[in-house]
């Protein structure tokens, strides 16, 4: 019984990146692919997993084309370059909490609304480290599932299920006739990025940064995926900072 | 992080029964049990596994004591006696069903009234075949997970992890960790204005502003109120600008 909602609503999954970082089991990542397929998902990125040999995982049941199309990535950032959202999945409790962070419920609420202008990723990080501060920082905000505080930490394979069920669930037979929301457009990460790396070269080379600072990209990148910018004012800024950098790096001769 | 909503949540479900039958993999036994515990639901009722060491189950992380107090029944009807409502899930497509279908979204809200009443079962089938029609016999209706028509049979751990998810969802009380106040406090106007002035100095003294500009502050004020910045993050890019307008101003000596 394959209902006209029910491939409709594959459609809406399209633009959504399910990224996997680091995961250790090949297994997690074959019950992912199959999740994908059954709610209707077709992206899948891995990043640097521990088995290369992940395409083979027997838990891709039905799932081997999506897990034969799925794109390997050196790291997160070439992993969401080309998303307009990105967000981390955490079960919250280990590190202190530097994001916005959402119940699935009210996170696929926005992630829904996302989708319907570009590309989305959803990151989930290893089974048994999460994702790294590293590695959150190139994420707009961090949802989580409401589990229980005294055993949050769920199962890669039923995380990305569960994710992805919020995304389609309630979906009517009839697509949403809605124009694609007026809804400010995000830049993509490529874009954040670029900003971030020559504001990084600027603040070197007026001193603000100090050599030895630890990690400055990482607040830089939260602080720039923070304000929200649109693709154009991050391309004016850019635009900005290129010449400011070119000038410290070409003073005036005296 | 014990969250008191998260608790009551628990007091919830401690109705529901999880009822698997016939299940083959002792692993998906354990993936259930995993994803009980993650959303608060203690009682796991297993019907004729294929293996009998299913409590050994490496995937039950965090769910021990959950696994060791499953009870084992001979048959789906002693497993069910003691429950009122007793739902059974399909993935559809196979036979032809003489129950109710409803999908999970509508059946859940059923069975979260019944669970304040007493207890009830949902029960899951073998991995390749489901249940059977002698098993569904037992139910009152059948529940499917909108899965796609392509690809609807779902890995029994990720089926059993949304389910509960379905039923804990919405659940008030769990705050995130996110201060109350969700709003975002933006800069006062000066603060604004005193970002923009910096900034507009740098971008004289690096020359991307040309000395015969038209209102060049104008654009830059709009643009900096456009960006919303947290009055944290406008200080921040403050103290960033002025470093680099010192730079500019004080060239290395060469």
């Amino acid at each position: 019984m394959a209902l006209v909602g029910d491939n409709i609503m594959a459609d809406n999954l399209k633009n959504l990146r399910v990224v996997l970082v680091a995961t250790r089991n090949p297994l997690n990542i074959g019950a992912a692919a199959r999740a994908m397929s059954n709610f209707g998902a077709p992206r899948l990125r891995v990043v640097n997993p521990y088995e290369v040999a992940f395409r083979e995982a027997r838990s891709a049941v039905g799932a081997a084309d999506l897990l034969a199309r799925a794109e390997q990535y050196e790291g997160v950032a070439e992993a969401v370059a080309d998303c307009r959202l990105v967000v981390g999945t955490t079960a919250v409790g280990r590190r202190e909490l530097q994001h916005r962070l959402q119940r699935l419920e009210t996170g696929g609420r926005a992630i829904k609304q996302a989708l319907r202008s570009g590309p989305v990723a959803i990151l989930f990080g290893s089974e048994r480290y999460g994702l790294s501060n590293q590695e959150l920082s190139h994420c707009h905000w961090l949802m989580r599932i409401p589990t229980r505080g005294e055993h949050g930490s769920m199962n890669l394979g039923q995380a990305v299920a569960v994710c992805l069920y919020e995304l389609i669930r309630g979906r009517k037979a009839a697509p949403s006739s809605t124009p694609p929301s007026e809804k400010r457009v995000l830049p993509t990460s490529r874009e954040i990025e670029r900003l971030t790396l020559v504001l990084l070269e600027v603040l070197y080379d007026s001193g603000y940064i100090k050599p030895r600072a630890l990690a400055p990209d990482e607040k830089l990148r939260r602080l720039i995926r923070r304000i929200k910018l649109t693709p154009n004012d991050a391309e004016v800024l850019l635009g900005m900072m290129r010449q400011v950098g070119w000038k410290l790096a070409h003073p005036p001769k005296s």
